[in-house]
């Protein structure tokens, strides 16, 4: 079993940037010595009412400190790039990190997103298998020519290619069913977008598992889980002092349309109790172990990514659970 | 006077990447401990025959060693750009570096890039500068709306600031008579390409300083020259040595085209002796300090950055240029 940890890119408006990164770089480094096994970072543009790390840059200074890690780009909004632009920045990326990268991309959802970047909502999908397409191409064949419904590339040769062969692993997000078959019929692995209940989530599994099944594709080594966690050192400790960021958080993804990705039941216009329920992992220790076994074995997990840091977070409570995780929880849960 | 080393970011395609970062983190740190003042990457896309890194996921990497050092984007190809997308990504990296960014932008000129973005070379003008407008409002504005001929912006609030306020400096690199009206008019400073002769340098530092005052906009503090260099323990090492490597980098820039920006005389399709004459700083450190001080009296600069890498060169020359410029050199130009 892996462990990663999710980096803090949201933050309020304002304020120090330059000193969050600093935090940022402390947390990556304890983690690194505590024995973690990959980080990660998420993406989104014109984030109000967040500010919001762009995760290239971002995983590229992290780089500097990440030892063994694997990198994540957990997720990337595939269809607002142009797919030679975002090859060329991952191989460097790849390089940077001397072939630890992971690929992970996603759909989005938020239309201020596509309406920037000049993308139809309706030809998302479109866009994105396309581009998808070409990143694998670009970054294995030596000449691409294609014609296709968005890019088109005329004996295209991307010299710089990544350091992994034939080309790093790519993982797509999804939280809906078509997303699902998608990501097994297109990505390397599918991840596992952990916002929806543990419910829910045993019967997308089946889905993504009965899919593979069909395609005749291996089951992915990697299966990965991204989810919220707060540990402190008693539960009522854990909700109190998780609440007001994560119910901050998830009222603006609430707002962004992200739970209208989800089956209509999971709604995130709930009160918080309501929220938490069967949907992230809080509490203490060993209520985090329970929960974390938990999801092991009733979704056949291999990897989980902690988002443990929501807008405002001070840097030691994150410090606090990047420190519990590693030394009680963790290897308990190998 | 400042001095900066422009990160070598071209290489011969395939062989081991990682070892190249390796060597340029190196580079980067010698550079920093004998007092350098700037650290700068150039962009290609589809850089065939060559490898060439992305310099904004390289210059985030670099962040990690540079102390006090600059770090400057000579250039990105700013018509290729989404400015949203543009605006965030150098954002954070003003936020990685705690506010030592310049951001330098340019035209570029090679047909297969703009192709693969899917701007017409017609086109490449006005999406830059309208680009430019949207990069600096989305820097400083709360919020921003726009409906151009190229992008299109309703109320966007991009929370995600620059460390700098109220943004980072804008440099405009520009080799030709509109070029550099353009960068007097829309920039905070022109970066001179140094890929011109000195006699044609001259006559263009002219129309700058004509143009800057017609404007009655004040001369920029850092006037900066971008040059390639090279400096051996004698002259004739230096030739010897440079050649192979500079005469195949100038060999493809002439395919690429950048010369038919320069006026009609300067074509780089000339033998290399009459290549190097009055353009490229070479020789021993004594020569060097003279020709240094010749452009400084001849151009009125007050920032040089040297590229004293060439596609293939050995990182043993390179380290060795790098101490003999801070040991030898630059005291004497300080």
């Amino acid at each position: 079993m892996k462990f990663g940890f999710s980096v803090p890119v949201q933050h309020p408006p304002g304020g120090p940037g330059a000193e969050r990164i600093r935090e940022l770089i402390e947390q990556v480094k304890l983690a690194r010595d505590l024995g973690f096994d990959s980080i990660s970072a998420s993406q989104h543009y014109l984030a109000t009412p967040f500010q919001y790390f762009q995760p290239i840059p971002l995983l590229s200074r992290i780089a500097a400190e990440t030892g063994e890690m694997t990198l994540i780009t957990n997720i990337l909004l595939l269809p607002l790039y142009n797919p030679v632009d975002l090859a060329e920045q991952l191989a460097t990326l790849d390089i940077i990190c001397d072939g630890r990268l992971v690929c992970g991309v996603g759909l989005g959802y938020r239309d201020v997103e596509y309406t920037v970047f000049g993308v139809e909502r309706a030809a998302r999908v479109s866009r994105f298998e396309e581009a998808l397409t070409l990143l694998k191409r670009l970054w294995t064949e030596e000449e691409v020519s294609h014609d296709g419904q968005h890019f088109r590339l005329d004996r295209a040769r991307m010299t710089l290619k990544p350091v992994q062969r034939p080309r790093p692993p790519i993982w797509i997000a999804a939280s809906g069913n078509a997303g699902i078959k998608r990501a097994a019929r297109l990505g390397d692995a599918w991840t596992i977008a952990g916002h929806a209940t543990l419910t829910t989530l045993k019967r997308q599994v089946r889905l993504y598992r009965d899919t593979m099944q069909a395609l005749r594709k291996p089951f992915p080594e990697d299966f990965t889980l991204s989810k919220e966690l707060y540990i402190a050192p008693d539960r009522h400790t854990a909700l109190r002092e998780a609440q007001p960021y994560l119910e901050a958080k998830y009222r603006a993804y609430s707002q962004w349309g992200q739970d209208r990705e989800l089956p209509a039941a999971e709604t995130f216009a709930v009160p918080f109790e309501t929220l938490v329920q069967d949907r992230f992992i809080l509490g203490d220790p060993d209520d985090c172990i329970e929960q974390i076994r938990s999801h092991q074995e009733q979704l056949g997990i291999t990897h989980m990514q902690f988002r443990v840091h929501w807008p405002g977070m001070p840097h030691a409570l994150v410090m606090r659970t990047i420190r519990l995780l590693g030394e009680k929880v963790l290897p308990a849960c190998r």
